[in-house]
């Protein structure tokens, strides 16, 4: 089993995710991808076995400290070492702040945050005794400045960038690394589709994201040499006014 | 009762609390403090009312939804109108990523930015029919940059600034001066003359913050004109290094 | 002479400089003015002298190395120890990058910093012996940020930025407070006025600095603590989005 | 001539600038590559050819606006279309600030700012018709933040940065891909070697940055798809602490 890697996808519901999956799929790792309902990965999974890949799904609540520490020893102890970490779950609400629900507030930093520092802590356990791994939380506009009615949202996003840099700045010397993409731009999603039609409407001109270009950025981030790491980098269309 | 006004100061328990209440006292402002048990606030009442101010005193937990909202609904009914309200409540811990347990990085969330979340909605209700009010959160340099061991309480800090910045582009153009002052440094206070006693001796030097000069910053933030009001400051020791 | 002490304004020629020197001239700083043409200074050095402060106005080029040695060496000897030094020159021009021509590169960075970076060495030479001082050099939104027609102007105002940064780093430990407030927002100025008259319109509801607002905000940074010193600040009319 | 392409590196003169000339023209671009004295440049023109790349060599004073604006002309009309611009000219000193001379401060600007001004301008100019194109500045730590002895350094980089984005967000839009990516750590130079030579003997365990390393990055921000361009970016050791 010495050559098997895997990289875990925790949020690969979207379009981003699963791009990410098969993206290192294609290279050899064996795919370990979670969603909250296991079921709905079915597409993912076969794309990557039709690609000649190898890929198991989980269905797994990220917000659940007991079935995010099972799921990494599972994976570790059934599958393979996790060589890389991706957390990608997002949560873009848009309330006012008189609007902002308690529950919303702590929902949204309980999906967008929680869950990063859960996947982050039990990965960096799995990969701190082999001195090395990448670690990746995805990053959005809203991990830098706060806007009207972004409150809830932001604060999550600012939340998970503390915890990369913090994790960054601990593990990096001990041979992993984190990093930090901040996608600055809407991504070609069926979300964007159904609600930002306009927005969509720029795919034609490349005016949004490829989540495979995402893909690239995560699989180029991972094999920078350590000599040369990068933490943090954007991602922006062209197009994208900033 | 058209000339009363109040201050709200959430985490009164420290001297940063204890100096703000007082400062604004001293300048007609009828003092509500809070912190977690009431008794531990006569000393601070006492000394407020000593100097000739009004002081009222309220056991809270500012993580409890019910207990903010029923803390702001009775200020405003039974004492005065909140101008000015106040966040101050740290949770300042450090803990190696894998040491951190899912209990702290959730409490030191919940104290440190989930209840400044709770008294910024709440008094923002309050402020918004007014078209009037500063609502101050108060930073540090964990708001800026993680580090090492600050996983969770720089999640915290990076949440509460986004939660400032958010608020203060929302309610700006609608009257209410929302801050986010950065204490950047050690605070003259009996956490740091026990626990850091070597940069507590810089004291004689003016090598720490005198909470007296935080609350002055506060009462200067909420005495700007609306044609220049400052959303970030930095407040730091001459003989800090940065 | 032992209680004289004077400020020093680089750019005295619009009304931010101008404000800024009446307001240390009323706490009994003799102010010392600059603008290239000393005969244009005439009116701000009455509205001093009518208001029973000291005023002194030099006509002197900011970018010319012996000029602002001089300047200094005579203030010093001849008027009074300068406390407090303001570089107020702005630059604020806009050009696609491709219609930006050398010279015009240069001048701006001549200008609004290579004049910021002499004023700061000269008076912190002046400074430094007697261990105390303030210097803020005047920022913008450029400061912080390029942006489509700034190359120059984002520059020059980028490069002041790391100057103040580095004086404050260097000279703050031995005694000398420097600050760099940043004005985002138009400024009450007759430039503002004849150029953009549907921002200045705004002055009505508060919408556009007032060089007073500024002066006072110098002011407080220049009588804060020194343990607890701001460098960085933001000024901002209440309506301005950001 | 249609499918010939070139590459422009102005400041050849350290192994960081050879290493991406080297790259690009083991890709098929035909290398341009500058230093102020031009016959110095023998060995990295060998070295590309000797891979099979074509290679030309310019002896080329950056600061100087003829040279730069003949520079790309000749190359324009004589070799290849300007694909890539890479502007690599540091200009690393350290001086505390009254020990600055007013000619060390200008020089650092003229070298390490002035001249990518006028590179960045005159191959956008090349580029727009074409409505393609990338045009790299390679930034440093000093960029990011001023230091205690970094006055001259840290304003030309935060000069060179603002640069950078206003023409990203210029030129972005109409096709040229800007980016600014940040090495923070020390480079394997010869500089480094003699200087430093604690910090070299770090190499052994990765910990200084590969110029290689650079180049590479260099290479696949170029690549990248417009729909998901990376304006900023750090390259940075493992073993750097930050």
């Amino acid at each position: 089993m010495t050559d098997r890697k895997a990289i875990l996808v925790i949020g690969a519901g979207d379009a981003t995710g699963g791009a990410i999956a098969r993206r290192f799929a294609r290279e050899g790792y064996i795919a370990c991808v979670t969603r909250r309902h296991a079921d709905k990965l079915a597409p993912l999974l076969e794309a990557i076995r039709a690609d000649g890949g190898e890929a198991h799904g989980f269905g797994s609540d990220a917000r659940k400290e007991e079935e995010m520490v099972g799921l990494v020893e599972r994976i570790e102890r059934e599958i393979a070492p996790i060589e890389v970490a991706v957390f990608n779950i997002g949560a873009n609400v848009r309330f006012g702040i008189t609007d902002t629900t308690a529950r919303v507030y702590y929902k949204v930093w309980e999906m967008a945050c929680f869950g990063g520092f859960l996947m982050g802590r039990e990965v960096a356990k799995a990969m701190l005794p082999r001195g090395r791994g990448t670690i990746i939380f995805t990053g959005a506009t809203a991990s830098l400045r706060g806007r009207d009615g972004f409150a809830a949202f932001a604060g999550a996003k600012h939340a998970l960038r503390a915890l990369a840099q913090s994790m960054a700045r601990e593990l990096g010397p001990q041979g992993i690394h984190v990093a930090h993409p901040i996608v600055d731009g809407a991504i070609d999603t069926e979300f964007i589709r159904s609600n930002f039609p306009e927005r969509y409407a720029l795919k034609e001109r490349d005016g949004i994201v490829d989540p495979d270009s995402i893909a690239e950025a995560y699989w180029m981030l991972h094999r920078q040499p350590r000599n040369a790491w990068t933490h943090e980098l954007d991602l922006r269309p062209w197009l994208e006014s900033w």
